[in-house]
């Protein structure tokens, strides 16, 4: 049996940044698109100069220099590219309203943004829209132990938080692989899942109270700090998911649980994908309240990855692998609990073989090889990423499905994701891009997923570059209402204009 | 030592049903508050016809007898009374848009009405509107034990739903004194919070989709069954807590987490409220992940529970209590470190004496003291209820502050509640009604929640009892949005008039 025992595995050095430096230089999203400019006035010296007299001359607050605002306006991917001639970083509530309800007035565009992290383009401009970087916005107002909540202001990055309240015993209810540059505010906006959510669930449950400036520059105080609230409608909730097209979000009240003391990693093999679902059952009993992420790859994920990554499977070659983590107060219970669960799956035949550790860098090492599958798929030329939740057991089928579907027309399709979540990511890619290929699988998948109630866009959002799904996934009645909604708060449209909104 | 060795205590049986039969009746709200009839229409036989058209002639689903109406007019308190003329059952989605769309088509307000079983009378008519009981709305459509979710109409009852689940291992993220009556619908347009919102949290986060009937008769369809979604603006979370005044919920998808298969209860007796904190942060740290409710109450409330109750604290005399419920899947690990937590509270002089079990029977009568809590002090005349959110350090600063400014004003002030979620239920207790001690209570609660950005309202909502805390206690930017939003769903204010909305 090799529970317990952990094989050597022949890992390579590795930082985030790397996962995120690519050398291609993307063409101006006006021209890689066919997309027309709102009718917004474009940015004049008097604009400057008000913004000047708001943030400062010295340059650092209101940035016009071109060198500087490349990084501003292109996005994580290197998919897109903005125009925009300013940067603008405010750093108290009372300045962004300033600013905002002055561009609301003089018709400027703004596009908001965190830590430009995202992977659908929502945070960088279309075309001059003017940014407004919450980066100097990163102070943390209070934290209350007893309580177990935080308030900070929304431009501190995830990673610096989440260390700040580590010292206290506490955590940000919420993991990303970029935790390093995202921040709390983006996080918010975006409604962001990541690798933890089983355990912690979504912004909707964790975010306390929030503060926002609307797009005439009033201040909505929904900036509560408790945990139980009815005293009026849920009107801050709105503003989750909403990608800044609906306010800007200054500053976030969060419930922060208590960090667990005691980590394990499980990797396993399985012979089908019955046994995935199995297993997955059989884990929830067993492991229910530690379980802290439960991931799914396929044999060819896993395969491609190790080609790509010189990290490899520490159990050699099965048809479908788990990684599940749990995250405990007691590393003797939560390793007899992994102990019993995994004899079970073993001696039920759910599992072929696996591997488990509660050593902190080879727990590393284990999601390393689930976190960095994707870096293969991007060399090989275009990849179709798509995000979808439905069923958990219909994860595979659709997946073969569209294997069988596409046949030649694509090189692979993979399958991999968040299992314990429901949420599949799919890739599929090709030497070139196909622009009919592409409106195949989106057919393909739409067909698929919105009968079973699922969703086109998980975890990533809508942002620019799948706007056009706002009508296709919505019914027509939610669509208008979602409309509505945008003309009411921002009538002038304004806030992030060509996102989310086709 | 006491820990383990559970003391006899002399329990006396009771039912829920027993704590809600009083003899008052209440006089009509209209007579009881000073309030007008909105510009309504009054129900004629047309209207009648039509209804009957829908749901059949029979008596069953349009009921019009005076003896069976009454049930649907007066609240669970039996504090308020409505003189509505009809209640109408629907079956389907269907059915609820047509009435719904002919009510604002002939400008004929509608309560909704799920289990009425809340406590600020939101779900009984005012005057005469129309009644649309949600009771025969109660099919499950779908249980998917492999995603851990339901789908069902709105109408089911709390405890059904919950006993149905169970036969799969699953179970509603939600529990309340009033399971056996309350529905899921309501629990939902209410935002119900309960005894373990601690471990499962708020609706927000558990609820996965839902159908919505808007005042025009539109089925808005926003049941998505899956956890992340990110294809649009989250506009179903708009309806969660809106207490029928902006749609009327016709279906739910619910997260079900995994049943617990253990479960422990431990009754603390405290020095001081310092000694309180210090043990509630040693026990998020040891127990943190099967804490399941953390309940604090003083010896005031205890002491007048008793008399009232004829329960007894198990552990003599203290200042202050802790109950403390643990939930999980390992009876002996759940066990080990619920004593591990105990001793080392002993031994720190955190607490001063405690029992624990994990016994079912005991565990339910230990919960008795604290849920039967307030039934003493409803029969000593008037009871000013109190639901407040507020940092958990100041929940008896609050309750000592409020007795010293009172004097001899009130015969008792009582405090207790879910330390665990920051919620202190606070009643004022009077022979009499005395309208300014009421208004001087309610200010100097104010003058103490609102700055330290707590919450007036946590769980039990705004209703009509409360309507009034609306521009009081939001912002008046938040209250205005919240106008306008009711403006965009129900122009002709149809829904549940009188309510939240002052």
């Amino acid at each position: 049996m090799l529970l317990k025992q952990f094989l050597r595995i022949g890992l390579v050095g590795f930082s985030k940044k790397s996962c995120r430096s690519f050398t291609k230089q993307p063409d101006f999203t006006k021209n890689t698109y066919q997309i027309e400019r709102g009718f917004y006035n474009y940015l004049q010296e008097p604009h400057l100069n008000y913004f000047k007299k708001i943030l400062g001359d010295d340059g650092n607050r209101v940035i016009t220099d071109e060198s500087l605002l490349e990084h501003y306006n292109i996005d994580w991917f290197k998919n897109v590219k903005g125009s925009s001639k300013v940067v603008l970083k405010p750093k108290t509530t009372e300045e962004v309203s300033k600013i905002v309800s002055y561009c609301n007035a003089n018709k400027l565009a703004v596009c908001t943004q965190g830590g430009n992290t995202g992977y659908s383009a929502g945070a960088v401009p279309v075309f001059d829209e003017v940014i407004l970087s919450m980066e100097l916005m990163n102070q943390i107002l209070d934290i209350d132990v007893n309580s177990g909540n935080v308030v900070c202001q929304s431009g501190i990055v995830l990673e610096n938080l989440d260390n700040i309240l580590a010292e206290k015993g506490m955590m940000v209810p919420l993991d990303l692989g970029a935790k390093g540059s995202c921040q709390i505010g983006g996080n918010v906006a975006t409604n962001a899942g990541g690798l933890r959510l089983v355990r912690y669930g979504n912004m909707h449950g964790n975010v306390l109270g929030l503060e926002v400036v609307k797009a005439n520059g009033e201040v909505l105080d929904c900036l509560k700090v408790v945990r139980k609230d009815n005293s009026g409608l849920h009107i801050k909730n709105l503003f989750i998911g909403s990608e800044g097209t609906l306010g800007i979000i200054t500053k976030v009240a969060l419930r922060c649980p208590i960090r667990p003391k005691t980590q394990h990693v499980a990797f396993l093999g399985l012979q089908n994908y019955e046994k995935v679902l199995k297993t997955l059952r059989k884990c929830r009993q067993d492991l229910d309240e530690i379980i802290s992420a439960i991931e799914v790859m396929d044999s060819l994920s896993l395969e491609w990855g190790e080609q790509h990554t010189k990290l490899s499977s520490p159990i050699g070659r099965y048809p479908y692998y788990l990684l599940i983590e749990t995250s405990g107060s007691n590393e003797q219970h939560d390793e007899a609990k992994i102990q019993g669960f995994l004899e079970s799956a073993l001696n039920g035949h759910y599992i072929l073989n696996g591997v488990v550790t509660g050593e902190p860098s080879k727990v590393k090492s284990l999601w390393a090889i689930r976190e960095r599958l994707p870096e293969g798929f991007k060399n090989h030329g275009w990849v179709g990423m798509y995000d979808l939740s439905m069923p958990t057991d219909q994860f595979y089928n659709v997946v073969d499905e569209l294997r069988t579907y596409l046949k030649n027309s694509a090189d692979y399709v993979f399958g991999f994701g968040h299992l314990g979540d429901g949420n599949l990511h799919l890739h599929v890619i090709t030497k070139k891009y196909d622009k009919r290929l592409e409106t195949d699988v989106e057919k393909f998948l739409m067909d698929k997923i919105l009968p079973m109630k699922g969703s086109m866009s998980s975890e990533h959002g809508l942002g620019f570059i799948k706007r056009k799904y706002l009508p296709a996934v919505n019914s027509s009645e939610s669509y208008h209402f979602m409309t509505d909604l945008k003309k009411l708060l921002d009538p002038n449209r304004i806030l992030n204009p060509y996102k989310v909104f086709p």
